[in-house]
């Protein structure tokens, strides 16, 4: 297999394992090279402000076959950050595999990439989905075509791992898997909605995400 | 809840989600602060080379609450850190938490911080850890006084979510954990060597790690 270039944009305010899980299981993929970037290249930092990691400018990446956009606290802000839009249109244009993680739909919602699309984020985020003519769905992760979204920030790592099932084969995949033993364990049973005690659920409610 | 310091020590090297997965989690401990530290500070890669993180010098984190080491293929490679083991044993003179992810634990073990104690680590690196004096327990996380030991990569995001709990209480714990959606569904029941297709088995006992 030749080389596979994986492009995960950044910005400030995102979240670190939106963009940490899926880079984890795919830069394990052969032949992957996967480049972090961003419209402001250097250091970008994450939304606890304890993080900063490298990335290059946009313009590094011209075709990537992979783009996986991670999502952020400050994402919900509607902003119009078009230069980062710009690009991710751009992209998708050649990409093989256009992604999101988290509220990171969003953002390829904004750049019209959802319209008529099933598709899945954050789930205190799911109705903002139709603003963007995609329909929303509550899954773990959604593909449609070459769109993939996956539910928020942990989810990453479901939705890579049957990314590279498709791309490299369930062997492939399944290494990988073992390799990073994820073999999950919640000592709780609250990672969703549908299973967190009603306390918990209205706790993360009444305030910002966790 | 007063401020509570995290420090994560990273190296060239280390596998990224070791450290971000209990970041994560841990980071959204009321009054945390965490730290990313190195023995060379500023930016620090990752195992893949894809991934370059920013660090501060060890001596810029003293007496910090909690310790998570993460670890990465080349921590297999038996090597004196001396600097990195010398900072590990004093931090954890007066840490209230002293934590490893993954081959970690073998980082510990070397600083002599697991004689006696119950402790896990990458399911291909258990029968390494008697070299310390630590007693192998095949488990996603191990409690053993102040030392929590974790099993391979992503087994940071079990073990910190447990930790969270013990630091902040069940409902603090539970709130993280809906705020990440930490529902993991894998597509694959191949996470452990237990559960792992044989052939999956042999595929990733023939090579260096994932």
């Amino acid at each position: 297999m030749g080389a596979m270039q994986i492009a995960i944009p950044v910005y400030p305010g995102f979240t670190a394992t939106d963009a940490i899980g899926p880079y984890e299981v795919l830069s394990r993929l052969p032949g992957a090279r996967t480049v972090f970037v961003a419209r402001e290249p250097g250091l970008v930092e994450s939304d606890t402000g304890f993080l900063r990691i490298e990335a290059q400018p946009l313009s590094a990446v011209a075709a990537p076959a992979i783009v996986v956009v991670p999502g952020g606290p400050t994402v919900r802000v509607p902003t119009g950050d078009a230069v980062l839009l710009d690009w991710l249109r751009a992209v998708d244009r050649t990409s093989t595999w256009t992604a999101s993680v988290c509220t990171g739909a969003l953002l390829l919602g904004a750049a019209g990439l959802l319209r008529g699309v099933d598709a899945t984020t954050h789930w205190e985020d799911l109705d903002r989905l139709a603003g963007f003519d995609a329909t929303a769905v509550e899954a773990r992760y959604v593909f449609h075509g070459k769109r993939v979204t996956a539910a928020g920030v942990s989810a990453g790592f479901d939705m890579a791992l049957a990314l590279a099932a498709r791309i490299a084969g369930d062997l492939v995949a399944q290494s990988i898997q073992l390799g990073i033993e994820y073999d999950p364990q919640p000592p709780f049973r609250a990672g969703s909605p549908r299973s967190a005690p009603p306390e918990v659920l209205a706790r993360v409610r009444s305030r910002e995400r966790g």
